[in-house]
């Protein structure tokens, strides 16, 4: 347990909502630690969150609590849940936005649908069903404030798992994208994420590169092996991200700009 | 009294005036836990300051300080005041930014310009004239910095109000927007927010809809009913949103750019 | 030593690396209070980001840790460094981003590129390469996770300069920019800065002026005389901001956009 209380949603900073929650927490636990992922996660894109989820809840202390919520489903009869972790709490809608929590390994097969897919052993889950932890009454279209910033709060106090609801034991999730191989023994991957720099982040991590010198195709260019950092490439460049995965950058600019790259773009990785 | 101050300007974040301000408080009170609510106030809007604060001060611990900066009138005569209700406090300019504090009970007619509004008996308000809680020197661009958050660090520590200046009866305040009743019974509201999902929040509150059917126009469609949430609706819908107000809102989408509605937009409720 | 460590960066809300930096940190030091200054740095802009650097860190309470990343060579041999002032540590990459801080005093002439600067005696730097302070493994492309957000920590912990590298005497410097004066006897500045309000910021400061009446071209507009407030000036006017700086601004209006002003841009001062 921990009393640091990490935020992703797709509020935007210039409602109050995201403040708002604030209030409430503060009003729970006066010593929570708030802490700011991102806000500006693309309305309802669970997968988006998910993704910048699984960026950023390795770096954060022991028993840190993740509230995380892209809810389109909210007010309806969507689950609402909280995952424990050997190291972490995660505090969320039960519609796919933990899937990469629940799938470090690599899953064969990219299916962006979710499906019902059981805990592994280390692992517990409970539904949140009891409302003695809530605020109330409970409005049908902002469980951010009343159902997920309590509960956060309240676990960040001590709360026993068990009194937030009953155990679960299968959540909704999709498999995260991951590369593929094509007939001529060419990784297949895909960009992912589009940083601030306009880099672009792929699904192809360093253990899925071969020993061997590559060749990268992507968007119509080539790029020959990859460089130690940004500053020590070529005008276009790959390396390997602070994440593990490969990523296209430019020297000073935007990749994403010069290569009018998007979310989906294919990236094609052969031996040289 | 509570060490929580939030914030609530028209400053943004790319530049540093924010983070100038904390320095501040931080300078006086090291344990202030400072919260923002919206920096993406419309530069100058001092209405839209004014509703922002109105749907967040409600969930914030009992005794919070809230300081709402959007201040055209800087440097000018225009008075600095703090504001005492029983549950909070406010930091602010005299400008009518804390007109919706003042009227939480329904106005009849919408007046925009703010005009002189006696106290009721539960509020203290005094003018901050007395300088020995004041920054030096005071630049003419920035009481934010050299006034408001000195000030509002300083009522944190618990300094009792009446030693930052003269009490005053008088505050300015504009009427917020109510809807009115046209000759058919038909209940006319406006639009006054949009938020980031692109749902359009009315003036028109829970309290003022027929226990009935109703149909409701606005932008030239229909809707027919109020759904239970987002989620449950039809592609259009109207709901009653999170602060109790009627909203407007699209299945995942933006009802905004559905609509192209903008603030000030009619909408029509009556009788089915 | 204060457990205060603002944040100046080019990474943006939007991405997870601001808030994971704060999750390394609070891992450190739990205590820390972590002030965002500005993650809005255009990216790789050392320029802008030294200058807002310097209009934010004389607010903060003695011994505030002020890390500053924006840094086109991470990953590079460009060095990392820690400046300590009398009033304040600087944690930064060696790339110029700390000129202001070396250069309090008024510089001849404007060099834009960064050379050598010795250290004036009140200061003491230290390259950071000790790596026992260091996340490991050390990503080539996010040294503010891995190496200024672990250091900036210990730093607030109290841990000694000395430990955590060798000490230097030399640091890379730009000369800030700094008006002339023309055959003419007419003062020469530039807009250095145009914040969200439109207001243009000059490196003309309020000692450079002249005590007679002065006249103000700029953009082929003239200003005659200084303000006293936004309030109290004409639609388009002239005052001292908030930093002691002269300030073009436009009374509730965007003088950027009313004159389609850029960074850059000339402003020239005649006594009238």
């Amino acid at each position: 347990m921990s009393s640091i209380i990490t935020l992703i949603t797709d509020f935007g900073l210039a409602d109050p909502y995201v403040g708002v929650m604030k209030g409430v927490m503060l009003g729970i636990n006066p010593q929570a630690v708030i802490v700011d992922i991102s806000h500006a996660i693309e309305p309802q894109n669970i997968h988006q969150a998910a993704f910048v989820l699984s960026t950023a809840y390795h770096f954060f202390p022991q028993g840190a609590i993740h509230v995380v919520i892209v809810d389109p489903g909210v007010g309806s009869r969507r689950r609402a849940i909280i995952l424990k972790t050997p190291s972490a709490y995660f505090v969320a809608p039960d519609n796919g936005i933990l899937s990469y929590v629940l799938s470090p390994a690599p899953v064969a097969s990219f299916g962006p649908e979710p499906g019902e897919r059981e805990l592994s052993p280390e692992l517990q889950a409970i539904a949140i069903t009891n409302p003695r932890f809530w605020r109330h009454p409970v409005s049908s279209t902002f469980h951010g404030r009343d159902i997920f910033a309590p509960v956060a709060a309240s676990l960040s106090l001590g709360t026993p798992l068990h009194e937030f609801g009953e155990v679960v034991h299968f959540l909704l999730a999709f498999s995260p994208p991951r590369p593929s191989v094509d007939a001529a023994g060419a990784i297949i991957g895909h960009i992912i994420h589009i940083d601030r720099f306009g880099n672009l982040i792929t699904d192809v991590g360093d253990n899925d590169l071969p020993q061997d010198d590559i060749l990268i195709e992507v968007c119509d260019r080539r790029i020959k092996g990859l460089s130690p950092s940004y500053a020590e490439g070529e005008e276009l460049l790959a390396l390997i991200g602070s994440d593990g995965n490969l990523e296209i950058a430019a020297k000073n600019k935007s990749a994403a700009e010069m290569l009018k790259a998007r979310i989906g773009d294919e990236i094609r990785i052969k031996r040289r």
